[in-house]
Parts: structure tokens; sequence; C-alpha cells
């Protein structure tokens, strides 16, 4: 059985995998766009700030590696069309056929209207950040620039990250963010704290502040908001990702939530034997129950498996494998702080149809006897009227293990909890990581309150 | 409505302030035997370190904040008598009425039989360590006798965590364990990397070495065991604790698992208005549906609270408060090391009827291009026929959220989980705190692996 992926991140190199690992006798092959196959492109931010000096090690495995799993990988091969019928794809002067296709084709920059953008590029100090390549160039004009000044525009994850990162290498970063608030997936209240943060940190931070254009200036550039002009070395813009879908769409693929590559459950596209996974893709919400776009690497890898699982055939007992859903979890580091979120807030919750109620705790994250307790912000959504746990949202210090706490809720909500179940579960406790009465069940026993006075 | 609570540890505040909390109107008078409500026991080893100089942080809450909340708080009252019959208990030449009565007498060290311990006390040197007097009286011992050298018997988590607080006190410490490994209640082949932890910290740990005699030695101590006599200026025995139940006995209550007081899971007692919760009573086992021994703080907390909310009256819909059981999740501090483990290791599962298969997994904590990443060993215990996930223990750094990450597998075991479940759930990842498969996924991964070749 021949198997083709296109595309050699998250999704396209966990379906290989997973499918010489299903079945070995797997005629598997990989056609990447790059020659940066199976690369963290989480890690991006990692290495601009100098905490990975060496970029090699951004990989997930090497590409040994791969090739001793069984993957063949034919790298700077962008595939150009996909003919379902003819079951082939075509990369570069080469047609290639398969009995069955994943598409990986992951996503692209979201650029937002700027006036001169279209004109400037990586050469000019402006850029995006999605690929490896992306971040050698960012490299470059850091070093070429000798920049002294960023701009970011967008303070979503990567916009914080950045502005750690840059910050950390000593540049005076201004974040520039459309919205009144840093972080937009998390709510505002939150929010606020990371933006004190960022700001006690040296970080010029700028929300409901709009960019309207970029301009060189001399050597410099300039970006011009609704509130001002700021000047900079190098210019980010990191607003946000699209479904990478143009290749799918063109061979016929339907699309569906915001545009991306619609896939049932399984994994499947409307075309036969296509299947589709990670950031071009749809991801079935397991409390919406609905599809959505959520593009995140730990999904990209699960929806990879699931496909190859599929395509490969069905497992013993003739079952196909199913992908059971995202809740959006999510974590972020920026500077000491963590903020990470699971589920629905308030307002999706709304959106919904759930009568939403939330709450604000803080609690420590240890006992205060024992040395370096720090308080942990906890945001609760429940409904109102059946009391299930709908959401939570973290923020706190890094030590506080505010990741891993978030997964507690997010396993929870798996399993539909009420809101009152959490004060059941038996969790840890030793002094120096916890309490009795965990800072996870201290915040819904706040919400129980508040929703049965 | 007049509820009288039997002690002052975690049990009964609990107890105490859910009772007021369910309804303002009861009368909540608490019988504490010593002048320490509310103290966290679980904190004593980080006075005794240092860590906490001042032993009054070591309270949960102060007699002020107690009695604001309502509670009357009636200390150095020991009661000698309960007359279920009469409804009411002897506390010195008092005589104290009651509607409702909740027992939270707690736990009494278990001594093993060893030669001259019962001749020796606190005043040469050789001590138990269950209760705040017993922290003094080590105090004291520590300063008087300008000890330099300690012994600890028994090697349980209050052992392993006094022999690090002696330790970092400057002592020399020496651990005697009758079994052939260190922290009986996770695996030994976890256990074994925590003894070499512990002896690269410099403490000499001898398992499988059974104490048979103390004695004094001009003004030090010796212990003599099968295989060797080890000198101190202190000895401490912490083998384990028992229930304490002459009271509940001595009133007619049924004592249960481990002899422990019988309750059911609304933690009733046989005797008329008359509940008992924590450490001397038996605690409902969430994943072996029996009455089991248990104790443990965040446990004791639990039960007080659902004794008192049955105590004080059926909740608004007639419903009954049910204890939803234990899975006796855990986590312990040693140095730099976390121990932590949920639900049944192979050894319990097999006891317990299961066809248990137990796999041994490494997987880093985060990223291992992100700096600090450390290994964390993870046992996971799955049910061959049904695939049902029983048990989990892990054993890392103490910054890799061990203690965190437990509470995943807990949460999942609690709702019934299959071991292929885990790596189904939408856990959190960034590149400083986890992968895209976090560590709880590796590690059932590989044992869905072994179990389904």
């Amino acid at each position: 059985m021949r198997l083709l992926v296109i595309g050699g991140s998250d999704a396209g190199i966990s379906a290989g995998l997973a499918a010489r690992e299903h079945d070995p006798t797997t005629d598997v092959t990989l056609l990447v766009a790059d020659t940066y196959p199976n690369f963290s492109i989480c890690g991006i931010p990692y290495h601009l700030s100098g905490d990975v000096p060496d970029w090699h090690r951004l990989a997930h495995r090497t590409r040994t590696d791969l090739e001793a799993a069984g993957l063949n990988l034919l790298l700077n091969h962008r595939v150009t069309a996909v003919d379902p019928q003819a079951h082939t794809v075509t990369a570069g002067t080469a047609t290639h056929g398969y009995d069955k296709l994943i598409i990986g084709t992951g996503a692209l920059p979201a650029v937002p209207p700027i006036n001169g953008l279209d004109q400037l590029g990586w050469t000019d100090g402006v850029h995006v950040l999605h690929s490896m390549g992306d971040m050698f160039d960012v490299q470059n004009s850091l070093l070429q620039r000798q920049a002294r000044a960023a701009v970011i525009i967008g303070a979503g994850y990567i916009g914080l990250e950045m502005a750690e990162a840059l910050t950390t290498r000593g540049l005076h970063v201004t974040v520039l963010e459309q919205l009144d608030q840093v972080m937009p997936t998390i709510d505002p209240e939150l929010a606020a704290h990371l933006e004190h943060h960022l700001t006690e940190r040296g970080v010029s931070v700028h929300t409901g502040t709009k960019a309207q254009a970029i301009r060189t200036n001399d050597d410099r550039l300039a970006v011009d908001t609704d509130n001002g002009t700021h000047d900079a070395d190098i210019v980010l813009v990191v607003t946000g990702v699209r479904p990478d879908t143009s290749l799918a769409a063109a061979a016929g693929a339907e699309l569906g939530a915001r545009g991306a590559i619609a896939v049932d459950r399984q994994m499947r596209t409307n075309l036969p034997d296509v299947y589709a996974a990670g950031d071009c893709a749809q991801t079935w919400h397991r409390l919406l129950d609905q599809h959505v776009y959520l593009p995140l690497g730990s999904t990209a890898h699960k929806q990879g498996r699931i496909a190859a699982l599929n395509a490969t055939g069905a497992n013993a007992t003739g079952a196909n494998a199913v992908f059971a859903g995202s809740l959006g979890t999510q974590a972020v580091k920026v500077f000491d702080l963590v903020a990470a979120g699971t589920g629905l807030r308030d307002t999706t919750a709304r959106q919904a149809g759930y009568d939403p109620i939330t709450i604000d705790t803080v609690a420590d994250d240890h006992k205060a006897y024992y040395p370096g307790a720090t308080p942990i912000r906890l945001r609760i959504t429940g409904d109102r009227s059946t009391g299930r746990l709908l959401g939570a949202q973290l923020l706190g210090h890094h030590g506080a293990e505010i990741a891993k706490r978030v997964d507690t809720y997010a396993t929870a909500i798996s399993y539909r909890a009420t809101v009152d179940d959490i004060a059941d579960l038996d969790l840890s406790y030793t002094p120096p990581l916890g309490s009795p009465w965990d800072a996870t069940q201290i915040a819904t026993t706040a919400w129980q309150r508040l929703a049965n006075p």
C-alpha cells in the first residue's frame, strides 16, 4: 500500500510514523516543501531568544531517525496539484501515485491590511514568523540590521513569546495589539496581569492600537498607528494563521470551519482516499460537538495519527480510529508567568447556547508556609443549569505547575464533569507542591458557592 | 442543632467549617485534645528543617480565623468517653451534649517491636513524630543534645522527608528500613532511584535492615540491627500509623478495614447520630469499590466535609452527601526529586482480581531543546482484559510538574478511563513545559504497545 503524505510538520510526520507502526509493510513517502522535516515550529522563539543556540536541536527527530522508522522523505518537493481521480500528485516535474493520501499542508500567516506591508519583506526587516525559513530570515535581520528595537504586531502567544525572546536578546520591544488586551485567548481579567508583567520586564505594550502603515525610515522602519508612530529596526507581523488549503481546494476538497479542509472525525475529506490533518484541517471540538478551526501542534499530532490509522486500514476489531476532539487546551510561558486555558470561556460558552457563570479566584500553588508559594489566578466557567464544567483559565508563576493544573480540568471536561465533581477528585498533596484542597479545587468550590447561594 | 466534633485536625476542622457553611445556625463545638487546632501535620518536617522557622505558620488557619467562622474551640479537652444513648461526651469533669457527633480522633504512631523502645522516650532523644507536641520534642532534642547524627527508623514518606530535613540541618542521617526498598508505596524500580538520590545527598540508607534494639550509649544512642549497630544523638521511629479508635470502640462503634472506624460513604458509623472522618476512619476506595485504610490529609478534609453536610441535614434536593472515594493519590518531595502515585500498582491490582500489565517509561518533562528538561520515570498499570487504567507512578525532578501530572491520571481513573483514553486527552503544550504528546501520554502509549502487540 502506497501512502503519500503532503507535509513534513507535526501532522505529516505523526501520520507517517503511525502508518509504519500500524502496518510496517506500508510504503510511506512524505513530500516536504522545505528541507526541515519534523521541526518544532513552536520552538522558533527559543532559538531567536538564544535559549537554543543550535537550531538543529529544534527537530523533534532527525532525518536519520525518520528514515530509520521507514519514512521516505522527499525534501524540497512542493506539491502543485492533486488529482484525486488518477490518485496522483504533482511535485515539480514528477508525478507520484498513491493508494491513500494525507494532506498536512499546515497553515499560513494571516496578515492584516497594513499599508506598505505588501511592498516590504524580510530584506527590509519586516517579517512573518511561521516557518523555519522565516526564523532564519529574522535571525539574519537581527544580525545584519544590528537590531536594537523591534515592533511586534499581534499579542497572541507567538507575539508574546517573541516579546520575551527579543527582550532577552537585549532589544527594546514594542507590542501593538488591535484588541483591548494581550493574549485574546484568555479573559481580559487575566490578560491585564500578563500585560503588567510584560511592562515590568521593559516591553512597551499598546493594546487597542491598530498598525496602519509600515514604512522605511532611512535604514530603519516606522510603524504608524492610530496612536502614534513607533520606530524599529525589525518588525514582526504575527497576527494569527489561516489554513493552507489552496492545493486541497483546487483538487475539489470541501472546505469547512473558517475555510479549513472539511474532514469527518476519521479525518476523511470528501475526496476518495484523501485524508487531511493538522493546521490545514478543521478540528472536532469535544465540548461544542461541532467542527471548529483550532490550529495547535498537539492536535496536529493526534489528527495525523488518526488519519494514518484509518488510511492503513481499520484496526483488528474492524473499528475506525476516531479523533476524540480538542478542547483548545493551551499554555504559554511569558517571562516568569504561565497562562493556560481549556474549554470554553464565558463569551464562547454563551455563544454556544450555554448559560455560563464564570468566577475569579486566587489560590496559592502550595502551602503558604513552605518557601516559594505563589498565587495562581483561576477563572472557572460552568453551566448554571446543568452544573457542567465548561472551561478553566489559569495564570501564575512559571514554577506553579500551571500547565499541568489545566490538564486536570481538561481531563475532567473530557469526561463531561460537573464543577462539583472537581472537589471530589483525589488529587495529590504535599506541602511543597500543593494544598489539601488543591488550587484547582478551591476555584471550583468558589464557583459552587456563587452558583448555589 | 448542636454539632460536637472530637478532634481539631484536618477532618475535625473541615467538618466544623462545612457545617457552619451549610447551615450557619448550627452550634458547632470542637473538642481539641491539644492546643494546636488546624495545624498542618504534614508541615512538621519543614519546621524541623528550618524552612519554616516560625511554627505558628504551620497553622492552616489561626484560632481567630476559626472562631470568626463560628467554631467554638475547646482546647486541651481530651474526650474520655462517648455515651451514644445519652448523646453526651465526657472531657475532663465536664459532660457535653450533642445532637450530632463527628469523631475525628486521627491516627497514632504505629511502632514496631524494638527492644528498649518502651523504656526510652523523648527525654532520651527517642521520638515518634505525629503531633505538634512530638515536633517540639524533636526540636528540643536536636538543640539540647546538640545532635549531629540521627537514625530514622522507617523509610516511608515522613521518614524520607525527615531525612531531607535533618540533612539540610547539618546532621548525618542514617535511614533503616525493614523492607527491601525505600518508599514502600511506590514500586522498587522507582524506589531504587530515590534511594540513590538520598545516598548522593549524604544519607546512609540501609534497606532490608531491621532495627532490633535501641539503647543508650553514654550520652548518645545506639540502634542495633541485624546488620550492625548505628550510633546517633537522636532516633526517630516513623514506621506508619494506626487509627486512634479507642474512644469510638469503647462507645460501641464497629471497626472495619485495618481496625479503623467502620463508616458508610455518608461517613456514618453504626452509632445513631455519630459520624467519623479522617485518619481514624476507613476510606472508600474508588477503584477497589471497597473500604480500605488510607490515612491522608487530603482525604481527611473531604471526609470531614461529607460528615458535616450529612450531620447538618440533607441538601436542598433531599440527597445525602456521599464520599466519592480515594485513589490513594500521593506525592512526596525528597531533596530534588518528587515521587507520586495514584490508583493501584501491579501487586495491589493483582490482589484485587485484575489482570494487570505494568510498564516502565522515561519521558522528558518538556521539549529537550528548551533548557532544563529532565527525565520523568513513569510506571503505568492497566488491566489486560478491559484496557482500564488502574494506576500510575511517577518519579522526577522537583521542577518537572510531577505532582500535577499524577493528578491527570487520578482524574482520568475517577472516570474509569481506559489506558487508550489518555492519548486522546487534549493536554496543554508549550515547549518550556511539555511536549505535543505529554509525558503522561507517552507512557500510556508505551503501555498500549506492550498490551496490544
